[in-house]
C-alpha cells in the first residue's frame, strides 16, 4: 500500500479553490500509483480558520465541498475538516479528519481529541473534544488518525502535563496497521527539531509507521513549515517533505520505505525562508502584486528589501528614502548601493521642509519646549504618511521593518516607522536581524554593503543619535528580552542569569509600558515560540510590577 | 446573618492596591454589622488579568497577597482570586472562590466550573475547570458558591447548549442555605436585563436566595457595570448595587430583606455611563491625568468632547480643530460653540500648508494622477500626526473619535482619524451616536449645538463631500451591519430581513476587506455583544466570500 503525504497551502476560507487544490494533488498521487492521500488539518477551510467558524453558513458550505470532493476523488483520501457536533450538548463543531472512500457514501471521522488552547491557539473556542477514539480502515488496513495535538500529550514537551488522555496510547490498543497525524503545526526556531524527537519518540514506543502530514504557507502571522514526514516502525525518517513549499512525498507500507527526502535547513536559513513563506503568501493571499518600503540605511530595512526582493523579485519592490537633516551621508550611499545591488527602484523624498512646516505649525502651542522624542515621533510619522501615500495612490502593499528588540522596548513609532500592512522583522530581535543579513551576505551576490552591518545602529532623528543612548547593547538587551517576553522569567529568575537588577528591572518596567504601542501593530510574522500579536494576550492598564511585594 | 455585597473596582495586576481596597470594604462592612462580606470574581488581580497568568511569580504573589488579607480581615469574607492546580495533569490554575474566615488557617474553596471560551473570553486557556463541587460552611449556615459562568449553564441563553454540568443543580443538592454567585460580567446594551432574568429563573428553580457580587469598573476594552444582587427566594431584587460605580449593598438571611436599592438606568444612559466608566478608568489606570481629541464639527467628536468633559471635568479635555481647505464655516463655528459650552480649551492649527508642501513632495512621484482617497488620507494623517505631536509632547491621552459604522466598513483613515490610545466610539453605530447625543443634549445645558445633530454627516476631505456619497444612509447600514458583524448573519438571513442582495453583498465584502485595518485600531471600548477587538478574531488574509457556491 502507497501513501501520499500531501502538504498544500490553503487559503483561509477559500473553500472551493482548496477543493481544487486537493482533487489535483489526489489526481497526482493516484497517477503515480498511491492508494492513499492524505491531507493537512482543516485542509479544506485553511488553518486557523478562527471566528469564520461562528459563520454557521461557512460551516455548511465547507461540509458541501467536502462533499464534493469525495464524490470527484479518484483514490481514498484523508482530510482535515470542520465537523457539526451533532451531540446535543457542546461547542457547535469539532475539529475532524474524514476519510473519504470513492464509492463508499459514508464517511469514516475521527475528531480530534486534544484541542490546544494556549499562545496562537483558540481551539477550545470553537470545538468540543472528540469523545470517541477509534480506528478507520482502508485497503484492508486499519489506521490510527491523529489531528496535530493529538499527538503533543508527551509530558516532556509541558512543564505540567497538560492533556489526560493521550490518543495514540488508546488507538494502539486496536493494534492499527500504521499512524497518520494530520496537523498545522507552525514554525518557529528550533520546533521542527522538538516534534521529530516527540514523534520519533511515539514510534519507538508503539512500534508502528506514523505518517506526519503538515500544512505548509503563511497565513497572517502564523508560517507553517510543511516538512512532513514518513517515519518507519523504528523512527527513521524515511520520507520528508520540502520546507515551506508544498510538496508531496510517499510512503510503502509492505516495505516500510520511501519516496521523496528533503532536508530541514539549519536554524538561520530556515527562519529566512520562513520570513519568504509568511510575506509571499500574505501578499499574494491578500491580492497584492507589489511592496513598498522605507529604506534608512540601517539594517533592519536592509534586510526586509532584501527579503522582499528574494521573494517578490526586484520588479515587485519599490523603495522609498526620505532623508531628514539628520540622515547620514552614508545612509544614503548605502541605501542607494543596495539598491544597485538589488536592483530595485528607489525614489528619494526629503523630509526637512515637511518637518519644518510641523514645527512651525505648533509652536504656537510648544513655544520654546525643547526639542525631545515629539519631534523625533514627527519625523517618523511624515515618513508613515508618504510610505502610505504611495501605498494608497499604487496599491502596494506597506512592509513595515522594525524589530522585536524595538518593539519591546517601544523604541519605534506608532503610527511611523510602526506603519506597515505586515511586519517582517517584528518577531526577530535585532542580534537575529544580524545574524539573518550576515547569513544573507554570505551568498555569493552579497546584497547588503558591509557598512551597514558594521556601524552602530542609529535612528538619526537627533544628531548623532545611536540606539545605545536609549538602549543597553543588543547583546546584552536581546537575552534579557528573550527570558522576560518568551520565557515569563522573573526578576529573581533573570537576576541568578547574570544580569543586574537595576537593568532587569527597568528593561521589564518599559517592556510592559509599551504594551498599547504593540496592541496598535502590524501583523508580525512569527518566528518564535512566543511573537508579539495575537499568541500574546497583555492587559494595557494594568498594575503589576515585579516589585510588587505579595 | 447580615451579608455585604461588596463591588469593587480593582485594578489589573495591582495586588498590594486591591487587597487594600478588600480589607477597606471588609472593614465597613464589620463596622455596619455585617457578618460575611463577598466580593467579585479575581478580586485580587483583577479581572480580565489576561496573560499575567502566565507569569508563575505572578499567580504566586497573589497567593501571598491572599494570604495577608486572610490574617487582616476583621470577618469573614469571600474573595475571588488565582489558585495553582494541584492535580499533576491539567491547566496550571483554577479560577477560585475562597472563604477567608478569621482565624481559621485553612480556606475554604470553590474552583470555577464552567469556563467561558468565547467571545472575549479565553479561561480555557489558563485554568483547569474545578471536578468538586460543594457548599461552603460560615456562622452555621450553607452556602451554594458559583463563579460567574457557572450561573450560566441555562439553556435559554445558547444556541446550543454549552455546558455538560450545571453547578447550581449539583449544589442544590447539598441543600444549601443560599446561593453566592462571584462575578465579573462586562456590560453590554441590554445584557443587564437578561441577567436579572437568568438569575431570577434559577432561584425560582432553587428556591434559596441568590447573592450576585459584580465587579464593576473599565479594564482596557471591557466595562463592567456592578449593579450587584440580591433576590430573595421567591426571586425577587431586594437590594441592588449602583451601576458602573464601586457600592456596598446588604442582605439579611433571616427576614430576606435589602438595604441599597438602587436602579439600573435605561439603555441610552446605561451606555453613555458605560462609556464614561469605560473612559475614566482607563485614563486613570493607565496614569494619564488629561486628554486631547480632534474636533471635527462632526456628531461623534462632539460627543466625544462632552463625554470626556462629563468623564473628566473640562480642565482635562482639550481640543484641536484642525481645519483644511475643505472644513466648512459651520464645523468651526459649531465647534467653537461647542468649546464654549463645554468650558473645555480649542486650539486651531490648520493643515493647509502640510497639505500643500506633502503633495508638492509626491508630486514627481504621482505626476498629475487624479485627486483621490489617497489625498483624502493625507489630510487625516496630518492630523493624527499634529494630534499625537501634542499628546507626546504634553502626556495627554489622545481619544479616537470614530464610530463602529465607519470602523466595520473602513470609512476611516489608519494612522489618521484612527489615531489615539484608546477609541471611545468604536463599537457604537453612529445611529446610537446620535442617540446618545440627543440623550445628553435632552440635559438642560445642551452642550452640543443642534446643527451637529441636524447636518448630513461628511468627512469634509474633499469639496462637499458626504458620508451619503460612499456609504448606505446609517438607518439602512447599521441594522445590516448589526446582523452581519453581531449575529453572524448569513448573505440569505439579511435579504430574508427584507434588504436587497446587492446591497448587503457589497457591505458583507467591504466589512471583510477592512479587517486590516481594524487589527491595528486603538483598543475600543465595547458596549455591545460584539465588539471589534480581543471579542472578534477574524483572518485578515482569508477567501471566503459568501459567494462561495459550497
Amino acid at each position: 500500500m502507497k501513501i501520499a503525504l500531501c502538504q498544500i497551502n490553503p487559503a483561509i476560507g477559500a473553500l472551493s479553490a482548496n477543493a481544487a487544490k486537493i482533487l489535483d494533488f489526489a489526481q497526482k498521487a493516484h497517477d503515480l500509483g498511491a492508494h492513499l492521500a492524505v491531507f493537512p488539518e482543516l485542509s479544506l477551510t485553511g488553518y486557523p480558520p478562527r471566528d469564520l467558524l461562528e459563520k454557521k453558513e461557512f460551516v455548511e458550505k465547507s461540509l458541501q465541498t467536502l462533499h464534493r470532493v469525495h464524490q470527484k476523488t479518484p483514490l481514498p483520501i484523508i482530510v482535515g475538516f470542520v465537523d457539526f457536533n451533532r451531540h446535543p450538548i457542546g461547542k457547535p463543531l469539532h475539529n475532524a479528519a474524514g476519510l473519504l472512500v470513492p464509492g463508499e457514501s459514508r464517511l469514516q471521522v475521527q475528531h480530534k481529541t486534544l484541542l490546544p488552547s494556549y499562545d496562537v491557539f483558540d481551539e477550545t473556542r470553537y470545538f468540543e473534544p472528540g469523545q470517541k477514539i477509534q480506528c478507520m480502515n482502508v485497503n484492508g488496513k486499519k489506521i490510527g488518525v491523529l489531528i496535530c495535538e493529538d499527538s503533543w500529550a508527551e509530558e516532556l514537551l509541558w512543564e505540567k502535563k497538560q492533556y489526560h488522555t493521550n490518543p495514540m496510547e488508546v488507538l494502539s490498543q486496536a493494534n492499527p496497521d500504521f499512524y497518520i497525524n494530520i496537523s498545522a503545526s507552525p514554525y518557529s526556531l528550533s520546533w521542527f527539531h522538538k516534534r521529530v524527537d516527540i514523534l520519533s519518540k511515539s514510534v519507538r514506543t508503539f512500534k508502528k509507521p506514523l505518517l506526519y502530514v503538515n500544512q505548509v504557507g503563511g497565513n497572517d502571522q502564523l508560517i507553517f513549515d510543511g516538512a512532513s514526514l514518513a517515519l518507519n516502525g523504528h523512527g527513521d525518517i524515511v520520507s520528508q517533505g520540502k520546507s515551506f513549499k508544498e510538496d508531496m512525498v510517499f510512503f510503502d507500507l509492505e516495505t516500510q520505505t520511501g519516496e521523496g527526502l528533503s532536508q530541514y535547513p539549519q536554524e538561520i536559513e530556515s527562519c529566512y525562508q520562513a520570513l519568504q513563506c509568511g510575506l509571499s503568501d500574505y501578499v499574494s493571499k491578500c491580492g497584492f502584486k507589489k511592496v513598498v518600503l522605507g529604506l534608512s540605511g540601517g539594517i533592519d530595512s536592509a534586510l526586509v528589501a532584501t527579503l522582499a526582493c528574494d521573494t517578490l523579485g526586484p520588479q515587485n519592490v519599490l523603495a522609498l528614502f526620505l532623508p531628514s537633516p539628520f540622515t547620514s551621508r552614508d545612509s544614503f550611499e548605502d541605501s542607494k548601493a543596495m539598491t544597485i545591488n538589488l536592483n530595485i527602484q528607489m525614489y528619494t523624498i526629503s523630509i526637512d521642509e515637511l518637518f519644518k512646516i510641523y514645527r512651525k505649525s505648533l509652536e504656537p502651542l510648544f513655544k520654546d519646549e525643547p526639542f525631545n522624542t515629539t519631534e523625533e515621533n514627527i519625523q517618523a510619522r511624515i515618513r508613515g504618511t508618504l510610505l502610505m501615500a504611495l501605498s494608497n495612490k499604487w496599491g502596494h502593499l506597506l512592509l513595515s521593518t522594525g524589530n522585536k528588540s524595538e518593539l519591546a522596548m517601544g523604541y519605534c513609532t506608532l503610527y511611523g516607522d510602526m506603519s506597515g500592512g505586515l511586519s517582517i522583522l517584528g518577531d526577530c530581535p535585532k542580534t537575529l536581524v544580524y545574524a539573518l543579513s550576515k547569513w544573507r551576505n554570505s551568498k555569493k551576490d552579497k546584497p547588503i554593503p558591509q557598512r551597514i552591518i558594521d556601524k552602530p545602529p542609529s535612528a538619526e532623528l537627533r544628531p548623532n543619535q545611536k540606539d545605545e543612548d536609549s538602549l543597553p547593547p543588543y547583546s546584552v538587551l536581546d537575552p534579557i528580552l528573550k527570558a522576560y517576553v518568551e520565557d515569563h522569567a522573573s526578576g529573581a529568575q533573570m537576576m541568578a542569569m547574570g544580569y543586574e537588577a537595576a537593568l532587569v528591572k527597568k528593561i521589564v518596567k518599559i517592556v510592559d509600558l509599551n504594551e498599547y504601542k504593540r496592541f496598535q501593530s502590524a501583523p508580525t510574522l512569527r518566528i518564535t515560540t512566543k511573537a508579539f500579536g495575537m499568541g500574546r494576550r497583555f492587559p494595557i492598564a494594568q498594575g503589576y510590577t515585579q516589585e510588587e511585594k505579595g
